[in-house]
């Protein structure tokens, strides 16, 4: 029985899969906060250069991917298709499960794959540096390791309390050449006055956006960078789920079930479009579950409504699901899950209930990454472990049914750099805190008013 | 160009090579520290399997790897080789620079090949647990991993002073399900003895050999493993070298060098034994250069005597290069590389001219290191580094004197654990400290006599 499934550089994808074409209607648009109208190009093109613009709007079911970039992706892409056969036989299950495993990329993660082309386009657009804020620093190092390959220059504003917490996220982005800057910083205006109020404050990922925000639109040769949420961002991360699809064929089987964890959205956005694609075509049937924390309940608690991106109201206004942009969710180890808004596209597929969303518990969620690690081997960041305990839900139901269903699953990183949160759960420490459901509904009276 | 030669599954090796069957005449044989005579299989066999006891000695050229660890061999094998596109272009060279990837296993280094094995021996002969010391953790976590998948115990003595200095090997461990105990530890005699004396001591390598060689000893449910050095590691990493010999044939090149680092030897040994083979059996021209730290240069500035393997002068004394077993190189980052002797096979191809050594400092390492990262995207192991510096010089005696060598080099395993070395190297932290040779020929006057 075959393990891997592993394609050759030759099957790199020439295109990205864009599903805004496959919507009955297309998206709402973005609010700016400044007018409290529809964002305009112009008012963008300010901080983002014009080829992701055009990607964030474009009705195109399919984007070429330029040359040089396919060339980067060589460096970790295909990534492989694994069966978790021992997984498989651990939990007695008739199931099958696959998962496409995004932690063989030098940064660890699914990242680079929006990283890379991002650097790109700002690079043939002229610009020489790219800023941007990092939490527990997955994204920073993957815009480092980007930057780095294409020659230019990168600003990293990274949370304080991750700075000092988790070093080697910070030793990582330098080792590529990227500068690392404990945020807030005496390098922004936004910094300054919150380093005025606060000496002492922890800073978070909004005042780490305004300061990054700040420093593109104040530096001419400069933009500014996201690594979730947006359009172009899901995007690009398709690459993932074109790859499997075929590297599903090889194995001889279809997904009945898609399984990711969801922060911003972009790791499950790319596994599943290709494949939600073809279903809102009415080609296929497939089910898609967003697994989120309990701790920060945004798809499964919050609503869908137009909200502040970031905390502090500068970013685009968009439609998504929310917990209001003042939510502040408690620390849990995946901090790549703690936003309190959601990709408007995961959120509208989720409204339209073309996929669905559950919420799991941390220390469950240690439980089953702990499970993976003495099955197949591999030790899992905790972002990705909240997939791999609904996988492990769904296998079980299976047994208990006895269905042989076909799970898929995204494996977004590894857990190299976050080993302390295991330490942590087997000393019993993990929190299984949630808001009461007032507080959450308080914070979502303080949406702004839109249309 | 195509950058990544990758096998499928279906290609890994279905035996290993052992080159004591191409050597001219047979290896010395070690002798025991208690009767000062040849070491007999009896006395091994308190704490080693017959199997790898039998395969320690064998003068056959092949060895059949079984099923049940070519299954957790899939796990991460074949991995690939690549070739440096981008590294080249940087150097401007003419030469050809290909690289196996080791790092892709779940502990990130070449360990597993020989623990997987290890552990499958050990279990088929009814052996329950496992115990082994480690300094830096990289052989710890390998144990770690192949014990629990093959559902075993295992107890890892970790050098006191890393156990608190790398907290996150540790943490790799315990998720595998592996007890990792500071050493010195209260569960040894040996361990109270030291505690005794010196309670505030960082430890030792020596120490900790002597704490699991002792631990395996009286427990009859327990056998003890060792890392790298002896024979039947070095034909376990064999495997190496077998997969880039068939991946260099898809790439359609012949390296005329081959690189590796060296510490107890067993990664150069992997990747070049398959090919030394040939050249000794007179079908192939190649030439191999091991590279080792100037603070330990046991090959370059070393006796070519009897000497034991361990500190304490416990464990079997074997002919090899050595410093003598009391000498203690400083501490640098390559904490693998930190060893008084060497593999005895290793030391007989540099002794016999089949391969040459050189050492290098640890700065220029980490310069070269950062220069890998920046051009091929991967961030390495420290001791890794110590083979891209001298790839690197090679390169550039190649642009010097316009020669299209074929260089490959091992890359035995990535840096996300040893992240703060850079740091210290970006700080212009790191010491190039080289003990006086007056020192190296005083610790070399305790050499036991033999024969």
């Amino acid at each position: 029985m075959q393990t891997k499934f592993q394609l050759d550089e030759d099957h790199i994808p020439k295109r990205w899969y864009n599903i805004q074409a496959d919507l009955p209607s297309p998206m709402d648009p973005y609010f700016s906060p400044q007018t409290m109208k529809p964002v305009t190009p112009e008012e963008l093109s300010q901080i983002f250069p014009m080829a992701l613009i055009g990607q964030e709007v474009s009705q195109d079911r399919y984007i070429d991917i330029p040359d040089e970039v396919r060339e980067i992706y060589r460096t970790y892409r295909p990534s492989p298709l694994i069966r978790a056969h021992r997984l498989e036989a651990h939990l007695k299950t008739p199931a099958k499960i696959y998962y496409k495993y995004e932690g063989v990329s030098p940064p660890g993660s699914h990242k680079p794959n929006t990283a890379i082309p991002q650097a790109y386009y700002n690079m043939k657009e002229g610009i020489e540096r790219i800023s941007t804020e990092t939490g527990a620093g997955q994204w920073g190092s993957a815009l480092a390791f980007a930057t780095a390959l294409f020659g230019m220059k990168c600003t990293v504003y990274m949370v304080r309390s991750s700075f000092y917490e988790k070093p080697y996220r910070k030793s990582m982005m330098q080792a590529w050449g990227a500068e690392c800057i404990p945020s807030p910083s005496e390098r922004t205006q936004s910094g300054k006055a919150m380093l005025a109020r606060d000496p002492d404050t922890p800073g978070s990922l909004g005042i780490a956006i305004s300061e990054a925000v700040e420093d593109a639109a104040t530096h001419k040769d400069t933009n500014y960078s996201l690594g979730s949420v947006l359009n172009h961002v899901c995007m690009h991360q398709s690459i993932i789920g074109i790859e499997a699809m075929e590297q599903m064929k090889m194995a001889g089987d279809e997904p009945d079930v898609i399984i990711g964890c969801v922060g911003g959205g972009s790791n499950m956005a790319g596994i599943s479009f290709p494949f939600l694609g073809e279903k809102l075509r009415g080609k296929r049937q497939v089910e898609a579950i967003a697994v989120e924390p309990a701790s920060c309940p945004t798809l499964t608690k919050g609503a869908y409504a137009y909200d502040y991106g970031d905390t502090v109201g500068i970013g685009p206004i968009a439609k998504m699901y929310t917990l209001g942009h003042d939510f502040v969710p408690p620390a849990i180890h995946a901090g790549g899950l703690r936003y309190h808004g959601d990709s408007p596209l995961i959120s509208r597929l989720v409204h339209d209930k073309v996929m669905k969303a559950v919420a799991v518990h941390q220390t469950e969620v240690f439980q089953a990454a702990v499970t993976f690690a003495r099955t197949e081997g591999l030790i899992i960041a905790p972002e990705t472990a909240h997939a791999v305990k609904t996988v492990i839900d769904e296998a079980l139901k299976c047994r208990k049914n006895g269905e042989e269903k076909v799970i898929l699953f995204n494996l977004s990183g590894h857990g190299n750099l976050d080993l302390g949160a295991y330490d942590e759960y087997f000393e019993g420490k993990l929190s299984d805190f949630e808001y009461p459901d007032s507080k959450i509904k308080e914070s979502l009276t303080h949406l702004p008013k839109i249309g």
